[in-house]
């Protein structure tokens, strides 16, 4: 997910596509950011991928940011890949260098060349996919819902960005929040939600597979795309969209109409105005029940509403008369908007109701929060069940898919029984 | 009020005087700033003067900083200028442009180029104005208060600066207070007491009309102008001066006598050392009782009394020794001396007290906190009185001048009789 | 203590080494920088230095930092260098000068060149040196324990540092310790316990004559250095060490060895792994009594003991399995080793610990936290006690060494007798 180049475009010379995604470990390891960056390069050519360098002991190019894995959490990491349908994970790189800017950045042994305790979880690991590993590639995975990602749109905002922090005159403050942190958010909602997502790129969008649609801020676009989302919605679809869409043309010209543009009519409203916020502010009596985290901050659109519903409004004497979140029945579809950034609480509680709306079978299992289940069909045609404990203290679940053999283990796994997860552990259930 | 130009000097190659007063909107907007630019501009050229550009809907070089005004500033700022002797309003720009570096930097439209709020709000304006501009152009206003402006002195004390943030070794810290802080500070000090202010520079400072002249650290001054200052309060004329005042020459060479040089007999005192103060300090028995704002900072110059009187020390087993506030009296005058930078509380406090001892007629009105009074006399003759309610909500006031007509409803409006302000809106009355 | 040069090796070209030893005032004074400075232009060439520049009025490149001496201090800054080794305290310099860059690096006088109360301090010092200056020179300092001061380290540590301020992805956020912080901590933990350091330096260290040798991070090491300190615990000597000792060569190059490298033996463990801390985290137990302060942080060594003892270990789930300081019997000889930063109290109470270990006689006298003693043989072979108040209020403690004379009061000291010293005042006793 780079800014200088578009990866979506670059992926069709590739015979496969391949990434490199290193991430938090430790105490900030919850699967995400590797489903984030997997769902992503997965959906580059619409295929199975490859992990070319990930996290081996530490990372960094000074000794100042060295967090090597928790017991567990190497071996975790690889099937969280595997699980977002990657068919390899490999590191850079297999021995530590003794000098220069990557001396810190470890390799699966340290600089003795010794065995130790990375090199035994991973030849553990890999003894295991030895053994299980020809059920696992080639996964195939089917979503409902796909995030459409607009490089271009990520460019132009931080070119003029929506949320700087405070500045001296004249200056220009540190972003506090991009287009990267909107499709973070985003992305984050839906995996806790144990609900899978595809990306899909306005260069060559097909909607038809999904029931729903989110859009982070589209800020550049050109009308093509804006009436296939229109289309979409009319036909039936669901979009969930973020402030700042359909604002500018493909070549970043603001459009000489009222905003958004070419979307007024499928998302219900226009306006000519919008502020940025200074204070978070809380909307009016918290409609979506997140409590002290019931807060909107940065942006916020003051929408004139035609067909759209109101869902949510500002809890504030100027900004209260426009909505903050709107929902707008167009055809035989909604488009849900988002005038305003959310606080990550909020963003969840909204993705739900969108969820909801949308129809889409959202919570398979009723797992603890720090356990996450992600789904696909193997080679041979049958469906795996990846259940993986992203926490130090153990978990478990009573399993309520079709019944099983959970790979690592040999056991039978059956409905309505309860699975244990050692910390930092995970289970894949084939169901037979 | 740049550094890189001397504005004074400029001014004498122009017809008319013009500036681009960018100002704070929704919770930032009070009038001081329009006031200060206003005041400083009006003094370049001792005449009206044009604004040229000022906030129309938005400001900035990103999408970051957007802050539109709210219901009624629009209206107020154009009336806000007029009161501080301002002949036009004019904004940058009357359309929103689509691309580049001040996409944002909004006109009355919106990029959409229909009629908005904003445009609501302008036009009303022009309407009033086009019925009663022609009682409210040329305002002549005279004031008895002036703050001496040194471009030099800001320039010196940007490159040898007496107030930054803390910093790593051998590096420099952020200014946290410069030259245009205490001019600042000084100017709305007045402001708020409703005692209207001019400037005047040293290149050539005329003083015979005023009752009293602020100076703010006046480091770089040549020997004339402190002679100046010297024969104006000998002669009965009273001085409100800051720290730092008299210890460098034109060339920004210390003076090799006891600070503050040539302004030793009339100052009272004289000064060979100074510290920054790590920490606020309060002043030894909060002796303008400003409660919990009682505290001074940044700086500390150790005065050593001649003839001059302590008004404040310092409430601290080293510092305490030297006084903080002096008052000399010099001949017919006084010159009252601030050795530190004080809290904004206790400087209105003290230039409330400077204001008595000059016998400035300070408050004119018994005024609510948000409410300013600004006056003049007009093109006919007759004076005019500015009620401008710098906030959301409602504010009424006892009228106690002259009988006249509230140009802007046509009511007249007689002595000792209420008058009503809706938020961010104003009264203008004639008096007949 | 430069990092651009090697300070020891230039000092062979020179027949007296000096320094500029600038420090804190005002409530920044305790003598501690000084001191540090001072053992190490001493230890350069194992003789007396000179002090060629030195805090007089203020320091400092802009009108921001300026923080004179409190009464007393600058006398007994002069009194600090001296009780330290130093032959001459001269200043930079007589006069302040009145423009450029060092405006306010301000001389013994101000810019009005006349008598003020530094020169009034200045001038009783120097009265009072011409008295009883010939037996305060060539002072001779005998010490029982050494810090081994690495240059090379130093550097290297500031390539790849330890401890860094978080910072945005891809970026390094500032330094928060360095070498220097870890040198500073042991210094100011010995110089608190008024045990006298001196510093020895890889280049040609003789380590015979100490009970104790210190070692900051000896990041960067040959084998010979590494080889020595081994042999000198292995004969009886105490080695306090640090982190990071021993990893990589004099080439920057690391040991393709476990590390600590060749110091395995003599360290009695040995390492495969390290984490740098994201919080700081108790010791289990608070094994050195420091309540509140029993914390360490920025780094841990994953310590695997093969003969050593473990002194304290992590309290926490992961880290808690490797001891964070341990203790090694090595022939004769102990080493004591830090596989963590320690919090500055809790390194004061080791260093108490290896202190007793070491059999070194630490606290001389009972004396007040701010009250140091400094001792040392004078030119004439006699024993003088420097008693030195760092502290704005008047202190006492009863002497209880030899009888002898206070050479500033003439006045008689005998054992077991009260000594007063005012604020920032001090007492030198010659024994008879």
């Amino acid at each position: 997910m780079k800014r200088d180049v578009n990866e979506f475009q670059i992926a069709k010379a590739l015979d496969i596509a391949a990434n490199n995604p290193y991430h938090g470990t430790q105490e900030h390891m919850d699967g995400q950011s590797q489903a984030e960056q997997g769902d992503y390069t997965r959906s580059l050519k619409h295929a199975n991928y490859l992990v070319t360098e990930t996290n081996a002991q530490t990372t960094d190019w000074s000794s100042a940011y060295q967090y090597p894995p928790y017991d567990g959490q190497l071996r975790l990491d690889v099937y969280t890949h595997l699980s977002s349908g990657a068919n390899m994970v490999e590191y850079w790189h297999w021995a530590s260098i003794p000098s220069g800017q990557e001396t810190y950045w470890k390799g699966v042994l340290s600089h003795d060349l010794e065995p130790n305790r990375a090199y035994a979880e991973v030849s553990r690991t890999a003894h295991e996919l030895q053994k299980i590993g020809p059920k696992l590639v080639n996964l195939k995975i089917k979503n409902d819902v796909a995030i459409l990602y607009s490089v271009d749109s990520a460019n132009a905002l931080d070119y003029m960005p929506f949320a700087l922090a405070p500045a001296a005159q004249w200056e220009m403050g540190k972003p506090v929040a991009t287009y990267s942190t909107v499709v973070h958010q985003l992305h984050k909602a839906f995996y806790d939600a144990n609900v899978g997502v595809d990306f899909v790129f306005p260069e060559a969008a097909d909607f038809s597979s999904y029931k729903l649609i989110v859009v982070p801020p589209l800020y550049i676009a050109n009308d093509a795309i804006l009436q296939k989302l229109s289309d979409y919605v009319k036909g039936g679809g669901h979009v969930l969209m973020t402030f700042k869409s359909g604002f500018a043309n493909e070549d970043s010209a603001v459009r000489a109409v009222r905003a958004p543009g070419p979307l007024r009519e499928v998302a219900g409203f226009n306006y000519q105005e919008f502020s940025n916020l200074e204070k978070a502010l809380p909307l009016k009596g918290d409609p979506f029940k997140v409590g002290e985290d019931n807060k909107v901050m940065y942006w916020a659109e003051f929408l004139q509403l035609e067909h759209a519903k109101p869902l949510a409004s500002y809890d504030h004497p100027f900004f209260g008369r426009w909505p903050a979140i709107t929902r707008n029945q167009f055809g035989a579809g909604t488009l849900t908007y988002e005038g305003t950034f959310l606080s990550d609480p909020l963003q969840h509680a909204v993705v739900l109701d969108v969820l909801r709306d949308a129809r889409v079978d959202g919570v398979k299992q009723s797992l603890p929060a720090q356990v996450r289940e992600k789904s696909g069909v193997n080679g041979a045609g049958k469906t795996l069940h990846y259940f993986l404990n992203y926490s130090g203290t153990a978990q478990s679940f009573i399993y309520n898919q079709g019944p099983g053999i959970d790979l690592l283990s040999g056991r039978p796994v059956s409905n309505a029984k309860r699975v244990e997860l050692g910390p930092w552990d995970l289970a894949i259930v084939e169901e037979q």
